[in-house]
């Protein structure tokens, strides 16, 4: 198995994109993250994108973006794992390196969900939940999670307060994000004072409805310094894992059991702890999947992800700075995309690029994307090299 | 790299399976699979699917069937290139082993088509062309088809009786399988008397809605015996390309121009060339795709696959058996499903297990899967180890 870099990342400010299409969203960020290198012919290119058919009507996107980007006959395949297919593109790709099979692969990831006509969004996002078990019955993403964090609570005394923490935080942080959908800062009383959405989930607890794509380019090692000057990021880990699709079948609804296998299966294959990463964008969808998945992923104890956002352990210049890019929060959530922007995120602090956001001495990062109500997991551990 | 064994074919029979789930369709064709073997713990899956969402409101497969295929914490993904889905899921586990990321991988397809109302699913699989310029102008895929039919027609005289004869012979090589949606022969007469679809296309000219589902299981080359001890198959090429997504933006429409260049990366792997392959699976959506393929194949000359399927060329015991299985005709389309069936016929074949079927001699197997009008295509060959 070969080596593998990441040489070039794209993504265009994210938000409300009413100007924009689904392909001109993707052919935007694979343009800037191509001439964020010396690359003009891609081998191969996989892409992230939940639900082409209900948002826009638009299903069979890899032939369509490939002719798009002016890449006519290139291999391009359509991925999906719900909210975790830009982290699953992300591995294909790395697949596809590492196997000799190609060597110049674009992961992407895109997704247009402000088309979509009344509750129409909600739909869509709903069909990551089991259909038969979950939707039918009336269950949605905002209620799912809420479930998730009264249990929470219940079990480890999580408070409100904490979860309010989480949005406060990633907002902190987005604000000095250019590439953000909601780049300013919010109070804790705010948080508090929004509207219910499903108790005690309230508006500013949940990430938001957004348009945008984000790309990334992969190549062997030791070809990397051919295509950039900058420095190189190797992925040193990748790790996959599902559940149960319906929350009602978990074995412990207050933990995210896909990510602790995909975690433990790419800091096996990383030769890596914890506590070696400097910092990781996680999936925060919602501020209890923040919690949950920091504790998951072993950066704190079962019951102690709650009051390590509180005591500031999280924030850039903490301990461990969990998504100093803002976050699905802060810089929104094109589903599809999310995997994808989370690799951008990695790369640039990692290369220093991050700007008014850099984590100082950022060498190791971590980055955690999840599908549905958590039953799809990869995690992605990238390093300089 | 490694080379890559199939160790495991299965499917059920295909039909308007009333009393059959998507989930129920995919988990019965995996464990037929998985019984084809002794393997009982898989450590990856790719599961092709072209519209979940618009079929039955259900995305996020990945998980959803690894759950309950008894085997949960699986990495599992969903792939997807319109009809060529299948096809995808097959290269994306050929690349998972052949890479050394994982072992033992199943390759599976479903689509379960015939819940949905109205005209449903004429829309669910028109997201498969270009949303923008061909589906919101009015376009259907008999209709695209259609235009390519009369465009070889009037370029190389391809008859309307050559079209009705692909629909003849896949009918009487499907009547010889038990799985086939429709296993019973049909005259030249009744192709050509039947209820018009899109001139000069009729409804005996098109491929079925179908429910479905296949499976197969890859491992390496080298661990092969542990798992069977039937014949040995291992995949020698694996092509994928893409083109347009809009017919009207091709340079030709009287070819498939993705499968020609996805064979020829398909032949150049392999090192054989078109007379070197003993039959093969190919994509007949309509009549005419099937003649189409086999002249951007390299099987006969531009314009000569009418001429070459009249005279019997392409019937099991002719000179290049095509579709012996009775192909997407006869056997019936559930679009993500067929690519994979393509894959299991060919392995039976090779394994002589194809019975009243069985072409002779058959060593070396061809399966082509394209999606939509032909944007996006993928060949597979498969030798007997």
């Amino acid at each position: 198995m070969r080596d593998v870099a990441v040489i070039g990342v794209g993504m265009q400010p994210w938000g409300e994109l009413w100007d924009k299409s689904l392909r001109d969203l993707f052919v935007e960020a694979a343009l800037l993250a191509l001439a964020d290198t010396r690359v003009d012919k891609l081998d191969n290119m996989y892409i992230g994108c939940m639900s082409g058919g209900l948002f826009v009507g638009q299903e069979h996107i890899g032939a369509l973006m490939a002719d798009y980007l002016g890449q006519r006959h290139l291999p391009a395949a359509r991925v999906e794992s719900a909210c975790a297919s830009g982290g699953l593109a992300f591995r294909c790709a790395f697949a596809e390196v590492a196997s000799g099979l190609s060597d110049i692969v674009l992961a992407g990831g895109v997704e247009k969900m402000t088309d979509v006509s009344g509750d129409g969004a909600t739909f869509a996002l709903a069909t990551a939940a089991d259909q038969e078990y979950e939707v039918f019955h009336g269950a949605t993403f905002p209620g799912l999670y809420a479930l998730m964090a009264r249990a929470h609570m219940e079990k480890y005394g999580t408070t409100r307060d904490q979860l309010a923490q989480v949005a406060v935080k990633n907002h902190k942080h987005g604000a000095k994000n250019p590439n953000a959908q909601y780049p300013f800062e919010i109070t804790l009383e705010q948080v508090k004072s929004s509207v219910m959405i499903a108790d005690p989930l309230r508006i500013l607890d949940c990430s938001p409805i957004t348009d945008g794509a984000a790309a990334v380019i992969l190549c062997p090692l030791e070809m990397a310094k051919k295509f950039t000057d900058k420095p190189l990021v190797k992925v040193i880990g990748a790790g996959q894992a599902t559940d149960a699709l319906a929350l009602h079948a978990r074995k412990d609804m207050t933990t995210i059991e896909s990510t602790t296998v995909a975690a433990k299966r790419a800091f096996a294959m990383a030769n890596k702890k914890p506590q070696d990463i400097h910092f990781a964008e996680v999936h925060d969808c919602f501020t209890i999947a923040e919690i949950m998945v920091t504790e998951s992923l072993g950066f704190f104890p079962a019951g102690k992800g709650g009051p390590a956002v509180e005591a500031g352990e999280t924030t850039i210049g903490g301990r461990m700075p969990i998504n100093p890019s803002g976050g699905l929060k802060a810089k929104g959530h094109p589903v599809g995309a999310t995997g994808i922007a989370q690799i951008y995120e990695v790369v640039k602090q990692l290369r220093g690029e991050a700007g008014a956001r850099q984590v100082t001495g950022a060498r190791i990062g971590l980055a955690q994307n999840m599908g549905g109500s958590g039953a799809s997991s990869l995690v992605h551990i990238l390093e300089v090299a």
